[in-house]
């Protein structure tokens, strides 16, 4: 290990860009915007996809696989969705190379495609254009599918896992023969992202709807889970897109109804990417490295044996081995650092750096005194634990306690983080200073909001769903709104 | 459901295509040779790459993520490498679309890319491109990485699962310290898959290795597991290079010993891809439907009732309700078709297309007599069964016979279709007439290689690892042969 991170007040885009290479996360690969998932990296991403993949078949959904590649012409069937996709994407135009003189190779012009190709920004196009096969009659309804894939956006400006031109995501593609199950879908989605944000991610999350200008290009409403970073910056973690008949119609997928008629059939689209890695990361984690929660944390527990010479540590592993067992039997993950290449300090900042939620050390004086030590990565605190008692019990309880503790001092921040305001002279005064959501009446136009955000750089995050109707006057322009929103400046 | 499937005996492809279609296990794309793998064939991989990723975590391997883009000049770094792969790509060339006049969209010949990029044919050289900032030294070695990932070959003729454009595979890619670790990491990874193929797909496999012109391009050696269809034709289910130092040369990948010295890092690389599945389809399925190995059946049990009106429906789901939460409490996974849309015959018909290994029945009778009836998908022998004895045991025992008799039919069918000759005119005869494996005297030249490929349309399939070395004539030329080699028609 190198020297430390820049600290978080210093320089938190630094510290972050830092945080993700020296933890192992990810790093930028040779293709611009394109980033390479690093093993430690990747089984924290491993472990979300296990827990929203088990959510996703419980509530009925199964996973199946569409191609990587769209016909261009697919991408204008729906008329919103080419604006706000269509333009920037890696276009397939040719599909063979040849060798040039200099050994090197070169595009085979005579291997042009009839129609190019788009790699996939996202697969409504290409799955509504197959769901017209797969229904025809209200008996093949609903269908309740979701991939796990990859997508390509030409992003100009990227950062690792929070926007990148490459990114791995899950996209469920829902069909169904009413409005309302369709609506009651998207709802349900949004909140089993709510519900694994906050119990897995220990991250708090504002559950709302999009405003027009922000919803997804070809849905009819967005749902969304918004999140708030350490910076004081919102960052969306996942979206529900109720589509109404949009691509039905684009792609005239229709069904015969229980009474004979023949209708289009209702949609809905949601998901969650890679960028939750970079949410988990930005929401918990110190100057001294990642804090994972232990849920999603691969290795939730590591043990360091401090000791002099070959015996010690054989007599320190030896003692060990029956608690390791008793822990792994027990379902907690648990690495020994036994590694004689490195001194104890070194692998407690190493550990520190990667987030592991509990390190346990033993050197020869806890061996006399039958004790080991035990060490919160999110607090640092320490305490000397008698091995007379249950040591898998202290474990567990001290995992769910740290998995509280992550969620509660998220929960704090944002509630600190989170100002009403009633003049726009507020909104800009808090932007500036404090940061975070700025709950403010608006008057629901696009023109407002547009305003809004090139004066602040703020965007409304969402509309608040669990909030009260409220009468008052729009920020900006003083015209009656009906509710609050949130803005924030965002990721 | 339609009518039925053509035979096997009549027309082995057709027979193929159409039960991948009826059996809801995946079609064709509007992209050319890009396949749709709909949620029952997904559900069969998943169960696949569930064990695979288990044997690999056991193996020690970790998952990563690298780029879908290969910028174009990497592929010509690795000189074999490029002539074996560089041909038949999708290549990206730009990066936007924009409107055009009628409403459409149209590639924006503003935004062409410098360099143009490769959608992964394999991943080898971004890979090791990205070794080379990961290895210093030996204390960074081995790396053992895998990563489940989409590639993309552009093929001209394809077949759904055995030969597609894009399609889902799991590939590592390994880097040791010195050459013998790097060929044990191969022998291993080509052991891992015989034992899943075995095991899990109930499907026989032979070890060996390529002959030089069946080789990957860019390896040393290549180990691989190749399995025979009830065709009589061969299929390469899985293959493990050894690719000594040769990509760590193209890339400069170099790390320093122990004794200090600076030298090329030894790799690996091994896959298997979706391909599996269609080997799996092909290996048991009869003129019925599919045939599951009950360890990668998604649906182990299917439970039809059998009844007159909601009352009699009612009192066998009352009935059965305790049983089959015996059975999924005990792992077997368990399906209550009790839709009332079908009739018991049709549901009969319908998941024996779908390969479910047991069906249980139960109708008025059975409820008088406190029995069920148990019929096997492999064989089709029925029975009657006392629920006074344990149905889970009984289940369980049905499901470990059916794996072991799976495998034995495809056994012996292997052992009825490896045929020894010694001469080239047996080799041809047994090619037209019965098919399968053909052991045979080879001078281990290309030049008889491609010409009994040229006059036969059979290649070597490999030179089995688990045969005695035997002097002999080569069956083409004459010349002196050292082993017998497997000459098969292959997928």
């Amino acid at each position: 290990m190198s020297k430390g991170l820049p600290k978080r007040s210093e320089d938190y885009s630094l510290w972050y860009n830092e945080l993700v290479k020296k933890a192992d996360l990810a790093e930028n690969s040779a293709v611009r915007g394109c980033m390479v998932i690093k093993p430690y990296g990747f089984s924290i991403w491993e472990k979300m996809q296990a827990e929203i993949d088990r959510m996703f078949k419980e509530t009925g959904h199964s996973n199946a696989y569409f191609p990587l590649f769209i016909p261009k012409s697919y991408l204008s069937k729906e008329a919103d969705h080419v604006e706000g996709f269509a333009k920037e994407c890696a276009v397939v135009t040719h599909y063979r190379l040849k060798n040039d003189e200099n050994g090197g190779v070169v595009v085979d012009p005579e291997a042009k495609l009839e129609e190019e190709l788009i790699v996939r920004p996202t697969s409504e196009t290409v799955i509504w254009s197959t769901y017209k096969n797969w229904v025809q009659s209200y008996r093949d309804l609903p269908l309740l599918v979701n991939q796990w894939a990859n997508v390509v956006r030409w992003e100009m400006r990227t950062r690792l896992f929070l926007r990148t031109a490459e990114f791995l995501w899950q996209e469920g593609h829902t069909a169904h023969a009413t409005k309302q199950e369709a609506i009651e879908e998207s709802v349900q989605m949004m909140n089993v992202y709510a519900q694994f944000a906050e119990e897995f991610m220990a991250m708090p999350v504002v559950k709302g709807i999009k405003s027009e200008s922000e919803r997804f290009a070809g849905a009819v409403e967005t749902y969304c889970i918004e999140a708030l970073m350490q910076d004081g910056k919102a960052l969306q973690a996942g979206t529900s897109h109720f589509l109404g008949q949009n691509f039905a119609k684009a792609f005239d997928v229709k069904f015969t109804s229980k009474e004979g008629k023949q209708e289009y059939v209702w949609g809905t689209s949601w998901g969650v990417s890679t960028r939750l890695v970079g949410a988990l990361i930005m929401a918990h984690s110190d100057d001294q490295g990642l804090v994972l929660p232990p849920k999603l944390a691969p290795i939730q527990v590591v043990i360091v044996p401090i000791y002099k010479g070959e015996d010690q540590l054989n007599a320190i592993r030896e003692k060990l081995g029956p608690y390791i067992d008793s822990l792994r039997k027990a379902g907690v993950s648990v690495k020994l650092d036994d590694r004689d290449t490195h001194k104890p300090g070194f692998k407690f900042a190493e550990w520190e750096l990667k987030g592991v939620p509990l390190r346990l050390a033993m050197g020869p004086r806890d061996m006399e005194n039958n004790t080991i030590e035990l060490a919160r990565r999110d607090t640092g605190e320490k305490e000397s634990f008698d091995l007379a008692n249950d040591l898998v019990e202290k474990v567990q309880s001290l995992m769910e306690e740290i998995q509280t503790a992550i969620y509660q001092k998220a929960f704090d921040y944002r509630a600190a983080h989170t100002t009403p305001v009633n003049t726009y002279e507020e909104l800009k005064e808090v932007l500036e200073t404090k940061g975070g959501f700025v709950s403010a009446h608006w008057d629901g136009t696009p023109e407002t909001e547009e305003k809004i955000k090139e004066e602040t750089k703020a965007t409304i995050r969402c509309i608040p769903l669990d909030q009260d109707d409220e009468e008052g006057e729009c920020i900006y322009s003083g015209k009656p709104s009906k509710r609050r929103v949130l803005f924030a400046k965002a990721y």
